[in-house]
């Protein structure tokens, strides 16, 4: 018995289907990553130190694993998360990985356990599984090679085959760890994206202050509108100079506006003097994607939209753990109603990128397959979060490519803060597009050729046009 | 490398569930084809002339080609969609047919292919793939066959074994071409359809100018409540008696009301008078819903309901080329809430019958499949539009079929005004319900000859029954 | 051609997953039925009585199969359904055996199909279709063998090889029938459930007089809140001297509320006095879950909660017919948004069990996997009612684990009032289950050795441990 690793891994069990399915595979496992969208940490890039222990990389940052060990009654301190008090937690890297071990059955049928388990033969060599028994043996491999010159980041990202990752930052970041990429002299590609959450967002942790730092870096005067839209043209920018080609936008919901500009004007008044109310809060994000998409139509930055998860939906974990704790919850998304505002200003533009996501799978076939089979201007995001996962992909094709076509999706992405996983990550996208197209050659929809074609476009082509990398 | 229309398209890859599938549809494939819900033109079979050229036949007026061209920076224009102003746009049908074939390769994996592929192998002979060097060579093939006896409209509509088909008409169409068609002593089988959106819709254009014409058309008094539906009446009887045994209804909801005869006169006047507001437009076409019902009730027409497309999405688009231009977009769309109106006054009845379809497949086994699954006088129309196609018909079956059975469902509908593609797809649903039949009994929840007597009643007999044809 | 009851029912036609399939369930196929949620007849395994007529047995009680043939124009009547005025119905049981035979076909890919002929063939030895011709056969043989003294309900009950089996009742029930069972010295263990909707719901018939009867019977003043607190208390802990391990609530939504205790109380006060409109009704069931919740807290019963059903749709049914004559419809529901106060107050508990279904599919990866794959308290119920079926049960799996892994959910239910059903039920689920493994394994992504623990998981352990049986 060995980890989840058969060349066979996630192709279909029917001969011809397989032996289809193995040759699509074969012409492009090789191919080099392309990561247009993710959240792995520049500062490794850029002081290509060892990563810490096993624990500390593989476990503690990954709310899909502390999430599920959560809800089987794991406590979050055990596990290494840190409270926001200071309150102690578990720091003995080892009896963390110990509590994973034991647990790790839970992860039968998920994504977690085919990416671990690729990280653990693929990285580490290890093809053992893991357990409570095996779990002190694997940690002490993981550990030591570790510390090996050729763990390090740069070290991985090159055996990688990454050809270039986009990491993504808020707007007022300064950007310094991508400057010390740069002047490494490193051969990396390793580009920002602007990620203006903290100042778009009424809601968000200190955002008047978060407004008044984005009038100190850029010398705009974010007390009126005009200003502040400049400061943002002028971080924009700024990023641009860091190799960012997109922007990202988290947002409750896909809401847009597009009022007046006397209108936007007296909004921005109200929300900066702290006097608007729920509705005008919401109303403000909603306006701003419409700005930003304006922005992008003169700078040419694809704009990314991540709506409909309800973030910290605990506020008991929130309170004592703080963002990020696994607590975010996926939402119904309306996107026919609430983009309107936006195509009807950019959506006919062609040579405008919007990427939508969604974490409604309900909305691919009735929503957005339809919008993004119409609108030049908008294509389909992969499938995202709880749904990057074989039976999520899957399912994002077949509800997807009958309406809107490969091409009108982008391709894959990562979207991980955790690094040791990309190769993983990627190779299941692979697979699963791969048996999907082995299905429609086997029932005579599509012709072989044309399947190799694909095959490479979903791997590697569509990600970069569509993120213009 | 060939078209795609191997013997075995939209089989099971493994061979006893293929083997099966096979036989099951070696049963049906050559019954008539019974077409009870479409849009081709009536004035076809009523003048018999030779089709347009290959571009005007299947590129301009079909919007599943243009809007995909479209979503990837294909002007209208330049694929000869006309303009409301006039304003020139292309009108070489070469010239398009090129810029089609250049961009077929946008089509892979969708319906539009398999339906395009088939048309071309089977009604033009062409095997070879269209792409940018074989568009001329096709393009000529087919202008050349279209000029040909053999391709008029009668000698298709014969050679593609249709017992019966049915068009669409507006409530103040005078039918002349089904007149003509009559009058010709041609024995083809067509009839209309009774589709009163223009006279029952306040939002449609010209809606009282509609209600005027109405009135001269029937001798009704359309300024009153009673006057109003007795001209209903009357149309429908002048629609019966040109073989319509159905009416249309395309709403933006299913939304239903039930008031009293007090209540809709009074609404009525409102509306007659344009003093009403958006609630009660909205509370009219509910209510219009009930009333044709009822209307069914007596004179035995089966009522189909199309709800949920938010039509003409994009304002811009609209303007310049106006309705059906691709830009219809499916909503979330509730059925339990909003029919249950008209199920309180006429759902118990066993001689109605109402077909319901829908865009929003999560409604098939939430709402649909269990409401058609109980009440005598509720159908479930197939996959439509956007879900007329292999994965949207799986669907279909695989959620509808266990609550509903296959005995509350009605057959295929091409729902097509593209005539050379009805045989392609009545093929299609035929090949889907086949491999869907040929699992059920591979995994034995179905006998063989229980799929062969399905296989036929879902290709052929449920659409003549349901539709009372 | 016989009955449905291959050996390799339900299990994939390709030879390698089938064989997995089948050595899965050849694992757990003899394993004893733990039945932890359903609706059976405690008086059956109190008085240990033949069962009735073939129809009174089979047809007559079960909305399954009476809803279907309602729904193609068989009038309730003519199948034995009582009418609440009284006025005469069928009580044949021959023709109503002979009505359903002729209709049987409409059972073609449900659920009760597979279920009917499993019961035929293995309860009763009938391998021949059941239709109009054999139904006389089949009715005598079916009467005759339940004269049977070893087709009594304990006889059966023990053929059936069930370990325990919950049944559900109100909470004014004398559960005189469990003393009955329990002092009879009969060892078959059959526990009860709590089921307080009609002192609950407002809504209920008889709500008033209902509370009142509760007070009487327990001795507490259900004219306040906090005796009628107690009042719920006390009968929890009665029914925990009968079995119980769980209480079940059926709800319109899955609304939930956290009111202060005065606000609680002030609520009941309008109840109790039935002062309250619409929306105090609403906020009364939603507080209640909560309550019951934390009462689950203290006393250790696991809270069931079956929301989404909207009954009852069709007034004219329920005039004449009453209650569960198959017009339950299901609903869009939310459950981000409505468990949050019941989940903000205890969903961190980690030695509290509450375990949610659902009528709405598309809530399984949006929202009910997220859910349970962080909340300690919350376990995801099986497919449920409609969903209850091959299709749904793999939809199930499909969408939730990849999210919330097989150990957040509970094993099987078979919900159901038909006792011959039972063995049939829960073959079913464990056929699918094991199709579903072995596709896992197939497909790399489970090993063989994991498939087998997890299959006995889901057939036997799982439901045992999350309802503390």
């Amino acid at each position: 018995m060995v980890a989840l690793t058969d060349p066979d891994l996630l192709f279909p069990s029917e001969a011809h289907s397989r032996s289809l399915a193995r040759n699509l595979y074969a012409g492009i496992k090789a191919l080099p990553i392309v990561s247009p969208h993710g959240h792995t940490d520049p500062r490794w890039y850029a002081q290509n130190e060892p990563f810490p222990d096993p624990a500390q990389l593989l476990i503690v940052p990954d709310h899909y694993i502390f999430r599920m060990l959560f809800s089987q009654g794991v406590r979050l301190e055990d596990l290494g998360v840190p409270t926001l008090d200071g309150a102690p937690v578990e720091s003995d890297g080892r009896m963390i990985w110990r509590r994973f071990a034991e647990h790790y059955y839970l992860f039968r049928g998920t994504p977690t356990r085919l990416w671990l388990d690729h990280v653990l033969a693929h990285l580490f060599g290890i093809e053992e599984p893991l357990n409570a028994e095996t779990a002190d043996r694997h940690y002490d491999t993981i550990a030591t090679l570790l510390q090996w010159e050729n763990f390090r980041p740069r070290a991985l990202f090159e055996r990688f085959n990454i050809e270039v990752i986009a990491t993504t930052e808020g707007a007022l970041d300064d950007l310094k760890w991508h400057k010390m990429i740069r002047e490494s002299g490193w051969e990396g590609r390793v580009v920002t994206t602007y990620r203006p959450d903290a100042v778009v967002d009424p809601d968000f942790e200190g955002f008047s202050t978060n407004l008044d730092r984005l009038g100190e870096i850029t010398g705009c005067d974010t007390g009126n509108w005009a200003g502040y839209l400049d400061a943002h043209r002028q971080r924009r920018a700024f990023f641009k100079s860091f190799g960012a080609t997109a922007t990202d936008h988290g947002h409750p919901t896909a809401e847009t506006a597009n009022l007046s500009d006397a209108a936007a004007q007296e909004l921005f008044n109200r929300i900066r003097h702290g006097s608007e109310d729920e509705r005008e809060r919401k109303l403000f994000r909603a306006q701003m994607l419409t700005e930003m998409a304006k922005m992008s139509r003169d700078d040419g930055l694809v704009l990314q939209i991540h709506p409909g998860s309800w973030r910290n939906h605990s506020p008991g974990i929130f309170q004592k753990f703080g963002r990020d704790k696994g607590f975010d919850i996926p939402t119904r998304t309306d996107y026919v109603t609430a983009l309107k505002p936006l195509l009807d200003c950019v959506g006919l533009e062609r040579d405008l990128s919007i990427i939508v996501f969604t974490l409604d799978e309900s909305s691919y076939a009735r929503e957005l397959a339809p919008l993004a089979g119409v609108y030049p201007a908008l294509r389909l995001g992969p499938a995202w979060w709880f749904h990057d996962s074989p039976e999520g992909m899957r399912r994002f094709r077949e509800m997807t490519t009958e309406t809107a076509g490969f091409y009108n999706t982008v391709g894959f992405n990562d979207d991980t803060r955790a690094f040791p996983s990309i190769p993983a990550r990627h190779d299941i996208a692979r697979r699963v597009d791969c048996a999907f197209l082995a299905r429609l050659v086997c029932e005579h929809r599509l012709r072989e050729d044309e399947a190799h074609e694909l095959a490479k476009d979903l791997a590697y082509t569509l990600a970069k046009k569509a993120y213009r990398l």
